[in-house]
């Protein structure tokens, strides 16, 4: 931030409001401060007949390498809304919730992962303009050294958990690289 | 925003840019999308021998109603962190989290709870400066008449319906009104 989006003044300055107790850039000339949260990324783990589903990425970063169907959640959505729609963007697939299934933490990013346990409706795929491909992989054919991030992965390994052990909570998993 | 944050131009336009199927805020003169995301609030449901804690508001909005220990989610902060965070500051309770409890939209403003199940440490009790008062309330006490939002009344009914019969998933929930 260069400019106050508010008054365009160049005036703008890191320092604690008060009343707060973290540094925010607070623009000298109008007063407005402004606020800087993390975002979140919401997607699903859609399961056909035992399969799952991975999207090869057409886009940077990581192109070419493989993830569940996820990606920003936008304004005005539920966190379920958001996870269907990445879905049926990324993958043609229509798919119904189960559950949550787990939060990924990314911190040094300011990025939360939701991904959402889910049933597609039928093994047909129509991977839009942000897909490669979209394919569906059995659970030992995973390919975790061509994984785009580490949230799918980790969110793959609970799962293989949760269907060994029994479903017990939300699995909270972060990345601290 | 009136101007641009980059480079402080005022040729702000709202379209859809290339490669992107929804509506945003572009600068015509440097060719910057602002991009906006929906926030989150995390706070937890702190457990006491079977009381729940609840803190009455200091600040507005809803200055003076009752409601659990929730703020928004920071920068560089993973959810748990964040929610342990907040108990902390508004109610002076040290807890430990159980499982993730529930998720509660609000689409309209942009909003997502998640609230985690937490066991208080002990009963002691040291508001902060956000909360007027921070109490232990009984299950048949919880005053839903007096609360800030209707979040926390959701993530209490929720806790409730689970003491009866067992938790089975994260209680995703939405105020649509």
């Amino acid at each position: 931030m260069n400019y106050c989006s508010n008054c365009g003044s160049e005036q703008l300055v890191k320092k604690i409001p008060e009343g707060d107790n973290k540094p925010r850039i607070c623009c000298e000339n109008c007063g407005t401060i402004h606020y800087s949260n993390p975002k979140m990324v919401v997607g699903c783990l859609p399961v056909w007949e035992g399969k799952i589903l991975l999207c090869r990425r057409a886009i940077e970063p990581r192109k070419g390498y493989w993830g569940l169907p996820a990606g920003y959640l936008e304004n005005k959505e539920s966190v379920e809304e958001g996870a269907l729609r990445e879905t049926l963007e990324e993958s043609g697939a229509e798919v119904d919730i189960v559950r949550m299934h787990a939060i990924y933490n990314i911190p040094r990013i300011s990025q939360v992962y939701i991904f959402f346990l889910a049933n597609m409706r039928g093994p047909e795929l129509d991977p839009g303009e942000e897909s490669l491909e979209a394919r569906l992989f059995e659970l030992d054919e995973i390919p975790y050294e061509e994984m785009a991030f580490p949230s799918s992965s980790y969110a793959i390994r609970k799962y293989k958990e949760d269907l060994k052990e029994g479903f017990k909570a939300v699995h909270l998993g972060a990345w601290t690289h």
